[in-house]
């Protein structure tokens, strides 16, 4: 069913990019299903290395929680298998070849971080105090490896269903560490500055509209962005100015487990369980946050609705269907039993 | 079979970003294949408003080759029915919100080139002579669009199979002319344009490795980038330096035509016929040919073959399990029949 709302081009001041929404070419906004279930899975249960009391199958553990415990584990941070960096490279400056070519080593590091010992078990499952468990595990982490002087830059995502990424049917996330500062967060720091510098205000901070807003719990706020890139996006936001996820504290862990397990349900039901991707944008890590007035953590949830093709690839540019305070309004209004 | 090379980070001074290379997470670069065969079709033959003897039912016709055909038509340049932006607003200046928010009138222009009358045709099945048409179709259509002050750059791009993208399967590309300059052109442009202030070069003349070479033509090389972002990533660079695609002549448009239909060729036959999208990559509209001498015009092809997960989005930087001497090798070795 086509509106008939002319196609707008809204700036993402947070990524200073422009994303085209064009309504003409979208069904109603509730009328958005996933078209692959992200239940579907490729490996089953009897085969799974990351299920309780097939351990051994796995890359080395870096720990678990409760530290002590043993079939009974909640949480296991494990190195990956094939790890895209690799922890055993010593950092070495980068060399630069002809035609301004530049290599680096590939160290850093790449672990997993298995969230339930259950195989049928997902993030969006667990209990409110499991997922903030989760979420511990993810920051207790990011303080060892902020440790080493060689990191500049710590990424925390998960892929849900295959399509988006996930090779591994049985709930987990992924950390990987980088001797660089990513191309999107070093944007998105440069961008929040000129925000700040030109109006004495962090950008997010700033995020206020009702019409954007999907929920609001003690520490956070769930928004559809501005100018969400994606059909459905969900940003999770710290109510109060902090630039670094490995900065929060158990309460707000716990408050954030809840809010996270309310966002996943409401995207599922309305959805239709769709693949989806999760990812932590904080500030890269040698930056103190008290010098970091302009940058505030947040988290980004993206639904797998739409096929990213060749316009994409070439500009940069994304066209969005969904206009945000339409999916803002359908997310708000689609009701979980708790 | 993983090989024991270690992983390393190039930085790709054309797009100024940075890509991992990761060959321990690879098959061996020959295993690599499509899992989605491309040729599946959504729409059939009969159904296809793009065939042939069907135009009544697409949006409005801009122009055809030869332009008195009938039947016989070889190529069409037609409207979007679903158009991303609208040809009939009128361009305003930007709006500013509360919170740094900018909106921009979505007008621009969003037409769609078919490139064969007949429906199981691909551009890869077309006479290097028939390919050739369709480059000057694309060379034909900028050249109406960049008589609009409003516009401000054309995006070419086409999308073949649906995981790629297209929602029709009757061969066609886009053309898609925007009142903003995009993100990845600009930052392309100013990635060229430090890299020669820098070094007095081009640095896409400066590509000159055997080791990145799949094909000399009279007027193209064909090659796998320094720092492919994906796997198997094909560019088409001319081979004296040009800054818009718009200004290619027929010589260069026939032989062109032929490189295209051998790249395609090779990486169908390598690659089992992967869906895949292919831009062109040219300067923004206003700026004259000869005040460019950093920016140099060139073709993109990726196929289909990784997923794009969270990692990706939420940095920017991509994971590519093939480093690009090998994927040229490959290329380079594959042979087609003539």
């Amino acid at each position: 069913m086509a509106t008939n709302r002319s196609p707008e081009i809204r700036k993402d001041a947070i990524h200073n990019r422009w994303v085209i929404f064009s309504p003409a070419r979208a069904r109603r906004p509730s009328d958005f299903k996933s078209k692959t279930d992200a239940s579907s899975s490729a490996n089953t249960h009897t085969e799974c290395p990351f299920c309780a009391g097939h351990e051994h199958e796995c890359a080395p553990e870096i720990f678990r929680f409760p530290p002590e415990s043993t079939l009974d584990w909640k949480v296991r941070v494990i190195q990956n298998l094939y790890p895209a960096l690799s922890r055993d490279l010593e950092p070495l400056n980068a060399e630069r070849g002809g035609g301004g070519q530049v290599t680096l080593r590939g160290s850093g590091f790449h672990d997993v971080v298995i969230e339930s010992p259950a195989h049928p078990v997902h993030l969006a499952d667990l209990s409110p105090a499991q997922i903030a468990d989760v979420l511990l595990a993810y920051k207790k982490r990011i303080d060892q490896l902020r440790a080493f002087d060689s990191i500049k830059y710590v990424q925390v995502f998960k892929n849900h269903g295959a399509t988006a990424g996930a090779s591994m049917s049985h709930s987990h996330s992924q950390i990987l560490a980088l001797p660089v500062i990513p191309p999107t967060a070093s944007a998105r720091i440069q961008s929040m500055k000129e925000h700040f510098e030109q109006t004495g205000e962090c950008a997010i901070c700033q995020v206020k509209q009702e019409d954007l807003s999907i929920h609001e719990s003690n520490h956070f706020r769930s928004i559809v962005p501005f100018a969400a890139t994606f059909p459905f996006e969900i940003w999770i936001i710290p109510r109060h100015h902090s630039s670094h996820f490995h900065d929060i504290d158990s309460d707000m862990a716990s408050d954030l487990g809840g809010v996270l397990k309310l966002m996943l349900g409401k995207m599922s039901l309305q959805l239709k369980n769709p693949p989806y991707n999760m990812v932590i944008h904080s500030a890269p890590l040698r930056a103190e946050s008290t010098q970091l007035p302009f940058s505030h953590w947040f988290i980004q949830i993206v639904p797998q609705l739409t096929v990213v093709g060749g316009f994409e690839l070439g500009t940069g540019c994304y066209i969005n269907p969904v206009l945000p305070e339409d999916a803002a309004k359908v997310l708000r209004e689609v009701s979980i039993q708790d």
